[in-house]
């Protein structure tokens, strides 16, 4: 448990936008009487807490008078901290499923933050990270899967990334789950009412009934979903966490002019991961979906002194470390023993994928079609020749690697697939539950030591969904989605 | 003019939240038939296009199905875009004046970027940097002294900053402009009635009603009031753009710790300024409301080689452009004369403010009140005592060389003051007429000299609020806000 608990329904305010120089800011509010905390710093507060949900109030975030030190009274224009436009929700409907409020208020450093600090003093608290969406889940709006999307969706790196995300927003991961529940469940109580009417009403023996596993055939059927949909989290984890592509060669061979190629023809989604000095130049790229970590590793190209040696250090810990090594080989002089070198000592070191670039294939073709076993593709970074079957063969590599290789990348919209190591665990642990209870059913054992593994499997898939959850993995579930959401 | 032109009436949209990893963005719409073009992309079309306005509509942003290159039909899960809530405005209770939405989307970078291109693609075009608010003045939901308050509400760098736009916003400027126009109106139509009426009606002749100015007294009065508030854009000018305050001093004698302990003590609002190389370490901070951009002149400390004399070179031309030098003397070592060469240098070749430091008070007290003419001010960067005299002493600094002696510094709220320099200008230009049309009067010249000024008074007043305006100062103008806005 963390210091901070989630509050049950007291009023929560945050920023859901982030501060900065917008036109807007908008500050989420929610809770039991969130809309009455407002009403009190609002110039027109008699129409807030009459509002109907759904709709729009304009008015001023006020400082009363009697905090400013001066008479009750009318409100003026005296404690005016900003102009705004208030939408109201009312329970059940809202996101949260309390009654809750947006305060859109003026964009800047200074605005957002001082209507937040007189919300407070009106007795709003600061929401702990993921508060608000744990609230919808607690009052019933959303199921865990669809909880677990939202923040998948804020994360998403790229264009694929998010529709994965939306499809489990809109609940199919959700729905499969349940199909295949409702299956088991079915054949669990079949087989309970077997067991209770043979016991009970007709007194046979468990034993007569062994192996007769009720809708045994469904039940196989959905440990084949429930396999794939384990079998799913490969590449969506893909999407979500991407895959670190790390550019090599000797000097010249064109490193940097890839680089900036990638980061061109391919949309760059993010320019630059914030953080720790590298000596790397690094950006995300997408590639045909897929979010890769692009890294030009500037510091292998030489190591006069003790600083670059430790830059070229780090270099080859990053291609230790990567998926895709793109290996730049200068057309112009061809390959030579350097290359030869790294390109041997590559393959021994790591199990990313290494692929060949044959560079600047505007002035020379390449001398012959592979090299050690590896397909030479052919590229000019100069004309971005050779671009597209690049992307392609990355894409093929990290199939590969995923043992995904007849994967679809292209998401069929409505295929249910997990979004969470917690979902894909889960699932594999109603999958383990399932194969046992068929592998009991084959040997011909008793109903009796069946049925309680067929309850496992619907557990762990009630869990995946929340219907059966414990306080501990909620918090901390909903601690790691971002304060606002 | 630009090669863009801002529609008159077209629906427009844009990003009016920042996009990043936050729970919301926000897309402001506007325009003839945006709701309309907007029911289009939207699950729930139909309520969309019958809302009313100031009303919040629930559904999801799709792609029809036609343009999924499905039959048509109902629209389904398929192309579904994002979960969005959407406000619906109704002309002309919006800010634009024209019908539009909001629509909050998640947030991200994918999310809010799939829901523009949706928008744009059913016949919304991007916004141009200010062209809601441009909207907004032409549909006449604003004048421009609160237009422009809104650019500087979004910049503010203070929480006085703040104030001082919100000031504005609520039209306290403008009540103001338009208080001194009626005085100045009400004196020039009594004149023209008089010309008139003497002229035509008795035959006067003008020589005899010559410095007879009526309401002499109080145009001289209203003059006294354009002249405050011209004056008051030198303070004005230093909220919103801050000072440059720059830390200087030997090796050691604690320019680094007191560049963190300002940091620490006075709100630091802006950590850092995005951008080029620098060869010092730079903050914004807040002292007593004004912004101050600090700078830690790391480089003066030595100069063993090229590169450092560079950055020597850079950080004493960055104090001669600095406001106000903070030059720190090692107490525990006392004034060397190293720091007398600078202190003697400094004040040939500047025309900012020194002030000096005695630092380590806690370790020794100065061996004498003051050096040069110039106080010192006993501070220790360790302990932290003193910050608040050196607070007050920058505060006294600024204000001095604003000539803004006397000037509080406290925002009495409700006065009037001029937010952008293209105000006071024009209030400056209003004070001359006016002073020339007194000039004239006192030296009995006749009337049909002096109305002609007083109507260029009027004309400049009603500049400022854009009664009077061409479209190239308005184009200027709210091309400089920002996008969204």
């Amino acid at each position: 448990m963390r210091n901070e608990e989630y509050g049950r329904d007291s009023p929560i305010a945050a920023f859901a936008t982030i501060p900065g120089k917008s036109a807007i800011t908008l500050i989420r509010c929610s809770g039991k009487g969130s809309i009455e905390c407002a009403a009190d710093v609002f110039s027109a507060g008699k129409r807030l807490t009459q509002a109907e949900g759904n709709t729009i109030i304009h008015g001023w975030i006020v400082v009363p008078h009697e905090k400013l030190g001066m008479g009750s009274g009318e409100r003026g224009k005296e404690g005016r901290v900003d102009e705004v436009l208030v939408s109201v929700f009312r329970a059940p409907k809202s996101y949260t499923g309390e009654d809750g409020l947006d305060v859109c208020c003026h964009g800047g450093v200074t605005a957002g933050k001082a209507v937040l600090d007189t919300l407070k003093k009106s007795g709003f608290k600061d929401a702990l990270p993921g508060e608000f969406t744990f609230r919808a889940f607690m009052n019933g709006k959303l199921d865990l899967t669809r909880s677990e999307s939202v923040m998948e969706l804020v994360s998403a790196k790229t264009d694929t990334g998010r529709r994965h995300a939306i499809n489990r927003l809109s609940g199919v991961l959700e729905n499969e789950i349940n199909e295949i529940k409702k299956t088991i469940v079915e054949a669990l109580s079949e087989a309970e009412i077997f067991l209770d009417y043979s016991e009970d009403e007709i007194g046979a023996d468990p034993d007569e009934v062994a192996g007769k596993l009720p809708g045994q055939d469904k039940v196989k059927e959905t440990l084949t979903r429930l396999k794939k949909l384990a079998k799913s989290w490969q590449m969506e984890k893909i999407y979500q966490e991407g895959v670190l592509a790390v550019i090599a060669g000797r000097p010249n061979a064109g490193k940097s002019s890839l680089f900036n190629l990638l980061l061109k023809e391919e949309r760059s989604i993010v320019t630059d991961i914030p953080g720790t000095t590298r000596d790397w130049i690094e950006a995300w790229i997408s590639v045909e979906g897929i979010p890769a970590r692009l890294a030009d590793t500037a510091g292998l190209r030489e190591a006069r002194d003790l600083v670059e040696k430790i830059g070229v250090e780090r270099s080859r810990e990053l291609m230790e470390e990567a998926e895709i090594v793109l290996y730049i080989i200068d057309g112009e002089t061809g390959i030579n023993p350097e290359d030869t070198a790294f390109i041997n000592e590559y393959k021994q070191k790591t199990k990313g994928t290494l692929l060949l670039l044959w560079n600047k294939k505007d002035i020379a073709l390449p001398s012959q079609p592979e090299f050690g076993g590896n397909v030479l593709i052919s590229i000019s970074a100069k004309t971005g020749e050779g671009v597209a079957e690049l992307a392609k063969a990355i894409v093929t590599a990290v199939l590969k690697q995923t043992d995904g290789e007849n994967s679809d990348t292209n998401v069929t919209i409505g295929t249910a697939a997990v979004g969470t190591a917690r979902q894909k665990n889960l699932v594999e642990a109603s999958a383990a539950a399932l194969e046992e209870a068929l592998h009991l059913a084959a040997n011909d054992e008793p109903l009796d030591l069946i049925a309680p593994l067929l309850r496992d499997a619907v557990n762990s898939l009630g869990e995946i969904t929340g219907e059966v959850s414990t306080a501990d993995i909620l918090e901390e579930m909903f601690s790691r989605f971002c304060v606002g959401k």
